[in-house]
């Protein structure tokens, strides 16, 4: 019996649907040959759809993307600025509401300075290392309100919520990423000197499970002391945990040094695989440039390789990243910018050839 | 009548007190020949008189500080995991407390790149920019809190409080930075897709004073899309403006692309005047290479620069930025390192000659 694998297909606003095509295009190609078969369905989210029917994310839309058993997804978003949508926050709504609903407690974020790709560092070395980002706590709960607001005496708080569930769970999955990688070296990022009640959560959980990982050496920065790091030593990290919003500021951070967030991947898992976990460029819908053929579809193909690692299926994973890494060695040759699709189609072609 | 200015100096910890010498030499040479006295009390506060006397930071510390007319600080904090200091919190119990004590609600952090410094970036470009950090509320406020600490059941939060009192005073002093400088131009880096409450906050009264400075032009980063900008392109920014975490994170980023910590300097400003002024490296107290003359006085003295800035003296000022540009420029043309005193003595020397 074949593996049928049903692929919900997001592909969103601005660049999404542009590079969520050719994502698509190197899945079919990767798997051709093997004996699985992949059943999409697409679903019209985003800034696009709120205009239109003014919804964001139904229970409906919900229920029947958690029915799939990954999810693959552009990116999401209208033109900044953009008064139609001042009142619907796309981000909040259908990002957050996705990796939130559907308990995507590891977002993971890999960066690798793949060989002769430019980096703004002038001697970046050996940049490999994999963020992994707490998905569902911290202050992304969406628990922040305000008082007496337009008012001189108005008061806005955020709250940061941690628990001991929420992060030994993702402190587990750092620890078993670092076990399987050849340094094994986990850094705690976090401002414990400052968030001393959530920090101290973080690192006593921390120091408890490495001792179930002696061969996992650990470390701890500050996160401010990281970005210093991340920009004069990026070598030094191998696999880094921390919480939701540092996580978002360093994994920027993190594809700016490696190369643009041209080819920065993502996966937001659910590693208990109770929801169909999701996977995405770490970049935006970049409407300035949509629809003109303009946009790198790398990191949507290398989103569609940790999809397939995460569905099991590793050689066709291995060949997409393989296909990808080629690709990206021969561009520098190339003397003109090539299209999304002429992207796609090279990557497909070094996967069938 | 010539002004008599009272100085508190806390060396604190580590190379500390090194560097603070070196600041005090500078200061004195830089204002010899004007009609002002400085009167230094030095307090000898951080981990060493914590270790000592069980002390932080008592009322009668605060106090006595509180009757000066300006603060030079060095840095503090003891090496790092000491199971003595394990239960003192240095940088709340003291920093923290002496910049919320002290309203020290602006933290001015410059980044300019000196001519001959070496830059991580490849192609840094013109880095000449002001971070406007708030300092006295955001996720620093020490409002947060655990419950079932310890147990798998623990929920540890931290809660970051914004009022409209604290935005629009730190909003204003940035715009009015702007409108001083040539380019004129200020950056608003908040998270405010995310932190929808305090984002709005911040949006709305950036929104507001703008319209009182029609010379400004306004742009609003989120504070990820900004640490790529600040790798990729740093001659973007003018000023930022940002709330106190946001501040932190950048401003290490920034100093790490502009030459390094050990160039960076920061005043802790309370600009009604009701509270003396606090100026410090953004360095830490590197306990490692303490007492060994290896550390770099150039960010304690380029805080000096700041504080007599603040005091209304900026011929002075000009006087040390210009010989500590003049030295960076020499710098390159020295073989060997030299010695914490030997910074300060050059530096002394070019102001004196
Ligand atoms: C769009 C935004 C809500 C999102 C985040 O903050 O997580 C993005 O920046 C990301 O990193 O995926
Ligand atoms: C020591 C620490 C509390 C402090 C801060 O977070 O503000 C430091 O990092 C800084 O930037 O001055």
């Amino acid at each position: 019996m074949s593996p049928h694998i049903k692929l919900a297909v997001i592909p969103g606003d601005g660049i999404g649907p542009e590079v969520v095509a050719e994502a698509v295009k190197v899945l079919e190609a990767a798997t051709a040959a093997d004996d699985v078969t992949f059943d999409a369905t697409w679903f019209s989210l985003g800034a696009g759809r709120f205009l239109e029917t003014g919804d964001v994310l139904t229970d409906d839309d919900l229920a029947a993307i958690a029915g799939h058993d990954a999810i693959l997804l552009g990116a999401v978003g209208g033109v900044p600025g953009d008064p139609r949508l001042a009142n619907a926050n796309i981000e909040r709504g259908l990002l957050l509401k996705l990796r939130f609903s559907l308990d995507h407690y590891v977002n993971l974020r890999p960066s690798v300075l793949f060989p002769g790709v430019p980096s703004p560092l002038a001697s970046p070395g050996n940049v490999d290392f994999v963020v992994v980002r707490e998905g569902t706590e911290g202050p992304y709960v969406g628990n922040g309100g305000a008082i007496r607001q337009g008012t001189a005496n108005e008061v806005a708080n955020e709250v940061s919520v941690n628990t001991a569930f929420g992060v030994e769970r993702v402190v587990r999955y750092a620890f078993a990423q670092a076990q399987n990688r050849p340094r094994r070296h986990l850094t705690l990022v976090h401002k414990t000197n400052v968030l001393v009640f959530a920090g101290s959560l973080w690192q006593r959980i921390v120091i408890a499970v490495a001792a179930e990982y002696p061969d996992v050496s650990v470390d701890y920065l500050h996160v401010d002391a990281a970005t210093i790091f991340l920009v004069s030593n990026p070598s030094r990290f191998d696999v880094i945990v921390t919480d939701n919003l540092f996580g978002d500021i360093l994994t920027d951070l993190a594809a700016a040094i490696s190369g643009g967030i041209g080819l920065a991947a993502s996966g937001n898992i659910n590693p208990d695989g109770r929801f169909p976990s999701m996977f995405e460029p770490v970049h935006g819908s970049a409407p300035d440039i949509a629809g003109k053929q303009l946009a790198d579809p790398t990191a949507a193909i290398l989103s569609v390789a940790l999809l397939l690692e995460h569905l099991g299926l590793t050689d066709a994973a291995a060949r997409v990243t393989a296909a990808v890494t080629a690709d990206i060695v021969a561009r520098a040759a190339l003397g003109t910018p090539r299209s999304t699709s002429a992207v796609g189609d090279a990557i497909v072609t070094r996967l069938t050839d």
